[in-house]
């Protein structure tokens, strides 16, 4: 069975991705900077799941399968620098945004390099980089009755590492996978994550994104 | 009542909103280079709507209470400065993407500004301009038969302008308004396009957005 790590996976959008994963049969490693908090965290969830969730260090849960870069967009690359060797021949997601708030908006942050998969991707020639679980709202995923139904949106330069983190989301419930195209979309779908956050914050709502007309 | 005139307004981009616009109510004037054309178009859509729907110049659509630009990209800066004092004191809808094709997918392009919105805010800053109508479908637009319910997001600087565009969107059959925010979301509103159109070609689907969880 497929093992996944969530580098980062304490944190609320981390933690969603991890219960989640779970419910869907996968044998999930949450890892932080320090082990005891990723094994805190993952008592939560441990009852709750199909698969197990176990708690470790980043270096744990990026020796897994398929990792999940899930920290904050400040720290993510030298993070992700550290890891190389461990993530080196595997699935990278990123579901990184870099998104900072201005007044009552959160308007997004173009990396030099257009995105933060992008960067990664420059970080980690030998790892295979899929963007993923950009624009879910980290309440509603962590809330398994929340009836939550969204779109993942899912980008990458090879094909095949889209198509096997599209079957992770299917895995998972309440979620959809729509393959949206090559790291050129990178850009545009990290982005509009920024508007995602902004509307919720405005109409005062747990919104997600369906691309209506596919299923 | 309102009137609502659309420059570049017989491509399938802005006849689609023409349409649209007629059927809640407006009347429209469909403007292109060539009259004739403007005239041609609006004959064919004139039976079907509520409001009148006539053809005219860009000039003469310009020259209506609310302008919308639908010229494509390439066209739309050199347009709006030719028209830029009939435009003065106006609501301006901008609905313009900067996009190209890549192979078989559509990619985002950034203008200097940021967004086609901002640079439009800049060469007419008497005006008030507001994004919107960036992620329908053409030719589900066009039909108005087609089924289509989605979201159109709205953003701009001027929160009685967007709202007054928010206005007009509830009119028009099928489509719902969101105010997403300020004209810090356009790069992201606009380069969403590009993960629209692409989705559209990879799964051959007409797909719109919808943020659940809002209505």
């Amino acid at each position: 069975m497929t093992t996944v790590g969530i580098v980062g996976g304490t944190g609320p959008a981390g933690r969603g991705v991890a219960i989640r994963l779970a419910t869907g049969g996968y044998d999930v490693v949450i890892g932080s900077r320090l082990a005891e908090r990723g094994s805190e965290i993952a008592a939560q969830f441990s009852q709750t799941s199909g698969g197990h969730i176990t708690g470790g260090t980043n270096t744990e849960a990026a020796g897994c399968d398929v990792v999940v870069i899930a920290t904050p967009w400040e720290s993510a690359l030298a993070t992700v620098k550290e890891l190389a060797p461990l993530l080196a021949n595997k699935v990278v997601v990123s579901m990184v945004n870099a998104l900072t708030k201005v007044g009552k908006e959160m308007i997004p942050l173009y990396p030099p390099r257009g995105s933060m998969a992008a960067q990664m991707a420059h970080l980690l020639p030998q790892s295979k980089i899929v963007g993923a679980f950009h624009h879910l709202p980290a309440a509603q995923m962590e809330n398994l009755n929340s009836g939550l139904e969204a779109d993942v949106m899912i980008f990458g330069d090879h094909e095949d590492a889209n198509d096997s983190v599209a079957k992770l989301v299917e895995a998972m419930p309440g979620l959809d996978a729509v393959v949206v195209g090559s790291m050129s979309l990178a850009s545009a779908v990290e982005a509009f994550t920024a508007v995602c956050i902004s509307v919720n914050i405005r109409h005062k709502a747990h919104s997600s994104v369906r691309l209506s007309g596919l299923h």
